[in-house]
This record gives structure tokens, C-alpha cells and sequence, in this order.
């Protein structure tokens, strides 16, 4: 095959080299008119650029150091500096990623967005807006809102998600049934590249076939290619109208008929979500909807959005097809306050079961994704498997697309505990690939499913990938040890 | 800057060593089962594989051969021995690209998918189609309709599009207001790579955030990085009820303030489409709604698809904003009949034109994208600009995507009048790239608008996009001359 040879494995600067060069970004950074100290070596800084307890799992080391760029500019400058040094450099936004997606498995910097969160230019009459990295999607709702805008950013991943960590991952979320995922709504990127240059991968039209898409390209693509500084992002219409129910079903695999039903039949839900029996305690136990409790079932969560008039069109439609299906107690949330309170319980799901652990518990959480005549089978098989390791552990996901959560709460102090947990993820990966699905869905590769990625793609496709990969970072400095290895 | 070092022009084979490759591949081919006679040198064959009197520009050169592959295997064995003697090949399905995207400017081999145009295999339940190349747009809902499925595929490029090609341009048309364009709907592509290699991007997951999106990447690619041969494609639910209508205005500026006024509100449309007076003018002169007379003035035309309440919603919010910006003459096309007819009358309004055509005239048919902003004075000032010329011209477009055509009619053996023509254009892309545009929205860039891509992402993004390219086709053999030169 044309890439059968790899290039040599990449040499990294030694600790000394390192310190020269983290000295001349300084310096630079300092000529070039900031004054401030960008650069930590604070070990708590460092622990938590490359430690994730939301990880399914983290590699032993840590970053060398953490810098803090104010601009496009201050990250070429680093990037070049260290390009120059053979010296990884991981961006780091939210830090709400499942895979060791930001961990630093060959030391290196950390790039921190943290100052690098503001709107740059709201384009009204367009319908787009330019961001930083470090902007949360709730943020620049709520800015969006405060302006007196009627348009909002409609991907909805992890509440403390923000946008460039989400360009890294093309995460989705509930409402991606509706909208799609990160890639869709992507008009332009700022990118430095590895050895410092800057481009923009295009300007502000709504659609283009002007040579290659660029944007689809560095989408998630986790910061291996290159580091997104800026971000253009198309604006959806904010709904004038909202609904939110929940129907519960005697088992998974009929609440998975019924919501095949739902998309088969073309109804423009604004999100449809599933949710076990144990999810649904979770949500209870959390108490935000208290004093209301919600049925432990398998349960559908529906959001409905647009006129008043459609809306109540696709709730009797979708009542249809749910009472079709064995569902009941067909509920709606009773006012706005309600709605998003449920809405937030689910959104928050993973967050109220890490609030349930004890002592050394973690909780593996991972995604996998298959096409929709598959789904009830496969969720009910994990579910199973994950039943049999009596541990506590739930099941949710985003059934319109196919797309589905597991998380199981062990002892970490235990090895035979995690690798009997490992094994089990392992195992629900493998059979979504089996069924011709994918083992992530929006989460990503990260650190963590590297391995799964060659089983999903195989060897060949997987060599265009690092092929990419080597072409535009020949001295593998970019985020190094996530979504493939060299060797 | 990373890419400054261009690599060496390619060499390609010689007539003779073109020769012997192509007795090499017609023996392979047969030694593998296939008795045909899968190469033609015909001379009629090759100007057919090589010249479009559709597209703006067409180098003085032919393809050498013509390949007819039966299968991927075939299209491999072709890729193989062209890459070891180092010739071109260039794929080829539906002929009706705009901008001498299929055309030959260094000979070599045209492969035509004219035999692989069948459906693979149609998974139902999961709403996704696996197709050869060469099936059409319009051929693969027929075939849809005709298993009695409910289901359909969305995007509505010119009417003998197929799929190969449109994946090869990222196409669209006047669904993608509401469906998006074609990268949006392909779940994964079968591809041979430059040294006959075969690959699969991915499976059949309806969302993925599993490694490189190589979707996205090939999607737009035009045959440069790898050659299509298979593609799994989703379908959407055909909706209930349609409505087409027409609306006129005093201006262009008028009907474009009220499309901005669609958008903004967020309505739902399926379809919007802008067309001068001169176009409306066509599709009259053109007869195919006769004995409707259509007024030719500045029109919006719109498409409504949903459930017949959420039809009827949909055009009474957009009635409310056509009214109050000067729209008048609402009519709706009275049954299903004039719908069809009045919707292919606008489809085909390129064909319309061609048909006028008398003695040497050609027509010069272009696009280009802009923010909805800068849209309304982009079309005017281009339009008077056209007017200016003397000659037959008109201005359509996906106005809700800031997507428009120009199409002139010129003589072309009259070089001063081609040059003006040409002049006229290059300032319509010029000013869509100032005003923060794309030279080209949906035809692609093929060998006609090379130095507008330059003009519009900078000659860095471009040495990047070469990068990938090189990357992946190290001898240039794959339909070369196009999206890019390399020196």
C-alpha cells in the first residue's frame, strides 16, 4: 500500500531544551508587548491540565507546563517555539472530555484558552458569530439572550463543554436530532498550525464547494492538526414555542421501537432521549425536579420546539406512535420552570451520578454509536452484561441517532473491579462495530479509544489518517498520542 | 512557513508507455474474469470524456482512453497500473459539472462509471442507501418510489447529476435551504486511492466522532485525493403535503430583503429560490407551464413541504413577510401537476437558456456565496454590470443559502465579446470574495476557478489544501489540473 512506510518515530526535546524554549516564549511574548507571566509550572495547574476524573482513563504523566495565550498571535508564537524544540502542545478549553482527549501522555504545554473567551464579532443580519476558544455554549447563550437576540448556538454537549474543545471533538448532544453535530455549524476556523503559521480555512458563506473542506477536516480532528483560535459559527432562530414530556415503557427495546417509529416517520422532534430504569432513579435522587418523581422505567424524554401550532401537531403525532409502542404515562413537564429543570436533570445526568459516588468510585462513561435497526438490540445486550457485573451502572443516549451512553460506577482502587468494567465496555464497543456502527458517536478518541478506532476503520483507512496526520505535523507535536499512534 | 518546500511538477507516462499500460489493464481485467472490452479510444468517446459545452472553460486537451470498469476491484486494477506509469485518471459519471471539473488537461485515463449505477443494497429501517456511482439524483428516488418506500434523497443538483460527481462537487440545489448540501448526507464513500488501494471511510453510523472525518474531507474533493466508488447515503421521510408559489417584486432588492426576512424568522421553507425578470422571461419563452404566463419580474419562488396544517402555517407567516416587503401577486401553482412542472421549469431554466441559443453562442454559467447581508447588493450591482454588456443574462439562485448563478449568452468565436464576458464574471467573483463570499457555492472549482480559490482563502490555507493533496496522490495522478495547480 502507498503508506506502508511510517516515519521514524518523533524525538522530543529533552527537560533542559524544554526550559530554554518555555524561557524564549516567555521572552518573546514579553517583547512582543504582554507583560504578563503566561507560563505555569504550578503543580496543581498541572495536575489538572492532564488528569481528568470524568475519564474513562488518563495516562501516568503529566504536562511540563501550562501557558496562557491572549491572542492568535501569542499561540503562533508558542507553536513555533516549540515546533522548533520538538515540544507537544495540547489545547485545553472545558476540559469536559471522556477520553484523556487533553491528557499529555509525552509531557509538553498545555495551551490554556482561558483568556481567549469572548464573542469578537456578532454578525446579526447573517446569522453567524465570531468566537474564541474558551467561550462555553451556555455562555454564549446567555450573551446571545443578553444582546436581545432572538438567534442561539443549538449544539448542546456537557453543560461545561466549550467551543474549542467541541471543534476538536465534533461533539453533539440532545438536540443534535434536530440540528446535527459541531461540523454543521462551523462557517470558518483560525487554526495555528504546527510550526506556528496561521491560516483561516475559509471566509463567512453559508455553504461553499471552494476546493478542499477544510472545516470538515480539522472538526475533529482533537487538536491534532492544528489549534483552533477563532471560530465562526452559524446561528440558529430560537423556537417560539417549546414542549417537554416523558412516556415510559415496560422495556428498552420498545422504547426503541417506538422512537424508530418517531424518526421513520419524518416528525422534527427537537430531541428525543432515552433513559433506563437507573438513569431515572438518578434523576430522582439528584431532587431537581423534586417535589415531583418521575416513574424508574425505561423512559423517552421529548422535546418539541417551533409555532404553538406545529408543536401540538408533533406531540399528538408522536402520543400516536408511543401509545403504538406500549408506551404510557405520557407526562409533560407543566411550565417553562419544569421543562427546564427536567431538561437540565438529563443534561446533568453524568454529574448526578459522579454526585452518588462514595469513597474511591469512579464512573466510566462512554459512547458508542450503531444505525437505528440495531440500537434496542444492542442496549439491551450491554445493559445485560453491565446488569451482570452488579455494579451500579445506567444506560442513556441520543435515540434518533443512533447513539447511546453507558456508565458504570467501581472502585478504582480495585483491578480486578476495572478490568472486569473494562472488559465489558470493551465488549459493547466491539458489538457497535459489529453491527456497523461506530465506537464513538461524540465523544471521540481521544487517549482512551485508539484501539477501538483501528478495529472501527481498519489498518488501511486508519494509515490515510496518520498520512494527514504526518502531512500537515511531520514532528508529531500536535496533541501526540491521541486518536492514533506512530508506531 | 511548514509547506514553502513545493514538491517537483510530475512527470507523466509517455503515448508509448500510455499505450502499454492501458494492453496492461485491459489483461489484467480479463485474466480476472471480465471478458469485455472495458477500453475505448474512440475518438467521439474521447471529446465526449473531455469537453462540456455546459462548462465556463475547457483546456485544448482530450483524455487519451476511456475505462468503463465494471466493479471497485476493476477501478483498482486501473488506479494500480496508471500509478506505476504514472498517468492521469479522471473520474466521470453524470458529464454535467459546470467548470471543466472532468476535463483532461494532461491526457491520461477517463474512467466512466456508466456501469456501475446500481443500487447495493437499501437498509429500510435504517434510513441509509448503499450506491454505485454513476446512479442519478432523480434515477435513485424513482427507483425509491417504485419499491414503494417513503423515503427519499434530498439533494437536487441539475437533473442528470449523479452520484459520483456530486460527491466530487459537494453539490446542491434548491433542497439545501432546508437539507443542507451534499456532504451533509453521505455516511460513508468506498474510495480508490491513487495506488489502487481501497478503502472505506467509515460505517454506516448516522453520527460519528470516531478519528479524521474522512467524509468530509473526500466530500468536495473533485477525484484529487481518491476515486468514489461506492457510497452509503442517507435518506429523509418524503413529507405529506407540497405547496409551490411565486411571489413578485418591484426589485431584487425587494425579494432579497424579504428572503433575509424568511430566514431570520426562522420559517421552515423547503425551498427559496430568486429569479430576475430575464429568467422568468425563459421559463415563459421555455412553455413548460403553458398556458400559464408567468409575469416576468424579480420573483421568489417557494417550496412548502410538511404536514398539510404545518404547510398551511408556513405560507401564511411567509405571505405576512412577502407583503410587507413590496411582494405582491402571491399565486400558488394550482395542483400537483403545475407544481412539478413549475419546479422543473425552474431546474431546468439552464437547459431553457441553451435552447434559445442560436449560431455560436455559448452560455457562461457561474456561481458564487455571500453572507444574506451583502446578497441583495451583490446581485445588483453584478446585474447592472451584466446588463451593461448588451447581452442575454440572468441572475437565479438558493437565495436562502446567499447562493446565486449568472448566466450569460455570448458568441463564442468572437474573442473581444468572450473576454468581456469573462472580465464581467471575474469581477462577480471578485466582489462576492470582498464581501466575505466563496467564488463558487455548489459547482466546485474543476479547472475553471483555480485563481479565484487563490483570490479567496490566501495562498497559505491553499499550501496547506496542496499539502493534503500530495499527501495523498504523490505523483498528481489523480484528476490533476484541477482545485489546485502545484507550481
Amino acid at each position: 500500500m502507498l503508506f506502508d512506510n511510517k516515519p521514524p518515530n518523533p524525538v522530543y526535546a529533552t527537560l533542559d531544551e524544554m526550559n530554554s524554549a518555555l524561557a524564549e516564549i516567555q521572552d518573546e511574548i514579553q517583547r512582543n508587548g504582554n507583560d504578563e507571566d503566561i507560563i505555569s509550572t504550578d503543580s496543581e495547574d498541572l495536575h489538572r491540565h492532564g488528569y481528568s476524573e470524568w475519564s474513562s482513563s488518563n495516562p501516568e504523566t503529566l504536562p511540563v507546563a501550562v501557558a496562557y495565550p491572549r491572542s492568535t498571535e501569542e499561540v503562533s508564537i508558542i507553536a513555533r517555539i516549540c515546533h522548533n524544540y520538538r515540544i507537544p502542545i495540547i489545547p485545553y478549553s472545558g476540559g469536559s472530555s471522556l477520553e484523556g482527549n487533553f491528557s499529555a501522555p509525552f509531557g509538553g504545554v498545555s495551551i490554556d484558552f482561558a483568556y481567549m473567551d469572548k464573542i469578537i464579532k456578532f454578525n446579526q443580519e447573517d446569522m453567524d458569530i465570531v468566537v474564541q476558544p474558551s467561550i462555553g455554549w451556555q455562555d454564549l447563550n446567555s450573551q446571545l439572550l443578553d444582546m436581545g437576540s432572538r438567534l442561539f448556538f443549538p449544539i448542546d454537549p456537557g453543560p461545561n463543554a466549550k467551543i474549542g474543545g467541541m471543534v476538536g471533538t465534533n461533539c453533539s448532544g440532545t438536540n443534535a436530532v434536530r440540528y446535527g453535530t459541531m461540523k454543521d455549524w462551523v462557517l470558518n476556523l483560525t487554526i495555528v498550525l504546527a510550526d506556528g503559521s496561521v491560516i483561516k480555512t475559509r471566509r463567512r458563506p453559508r455553504k461553499s464547494s471552494a476546493g478542499y473542506n477544510l472545516n470538515g477536516l480539522f472538526v475533529g480532528s482533537e487538536g491534532t492538526l492544528g489549534i483552533v483560535t477563532e471560530a465562526t459559527l452559524k446561528l440558529a432562530v430560537i423556537p417560539e414555542e417549546f414542549s417537554v414530556a416523558v412516556v415510559t415503557f415496560p422495556s428498552i427495546r420498545d422504547a426503541a421501537a417506538a422512537a424508530a417509529g418517531v424518526m421513520q416517520n419524518g416528525i422534527p422532534v427537537a430531541a428525543m432521549e432515552i433513559m433506563d430504569e437507573v438513569q431515572m432513579k438518578v434523576v430522582n435522587l439528584g431532587g431537581a425536579t423534586a417535589p415531583r418523581v418521575w416513574k424508574e422505567e425505561p423512559t423517552l424524554f421529548f422535546k418539541f420546539s417551533g409555532t404553538k401550532q406545529s408543536v401540538a401537531e408533533n406531540v399528538s403525532r408522536v402520543q400516536a406512535i408511543t401509545s403504538a409502542n406500549k408506551g404510557s404515562n405520557f407526562e409533560f413537564a407543566k411550565d417553562e420552570r419544569e421543562q427546564k429543570l427536567l431538561w437540565s436533570a438529563r443534561k446533568e445526568s453524568l454529574w448526578s451520578m459522579l454526585a452518588l459516588r462514595k469513597g474511591n468510585e469512579e464512573v466510566w462513561s462512554t459512547d458508542v454509536a450503531v444505525p437505528f435497526s440495531r440500537l434496542a438490540e444492542l442496549i439491551e445486550i450491554s445493559k445485560k452484561e453491565m446488569d451482570d457485573l452488579g455494579l451500579f451502572a445506567s444506560i442513556l443516549g441520543h435515540i434518533g441517532d443512533g447513539n447511546f451512553h453507558e456508565s458504570i460506577m467501581y472502585n478504582r482502587q480495585d483491578p480486578a473491579e476495572r478490568e472486569k468494567v473494562e472488559r465489558c465496555v470493551k465488549n459493547m464497543v466491539r458489538r457497535a462495530i459489529d453491527m456497523d456502527g461506530t465506537c464513538t458517536g461524540e465523544h471521540a478518541i481521544g487517549w482512551g479509544k485508539k484501539e477501538a478506532l483501528e478495529w472501527e476503520v481498519g489498518p488501511e483507512t486508519l494509515a490515510v489518517m496518520r498520512q494527514l496526520k504526518h502531512a500537515l505535523d511531520p514532528r508529531w507535536i500536535m496533541n501526540p498520542g491521541k486518536i492514533m499512534d506512530l508506531a
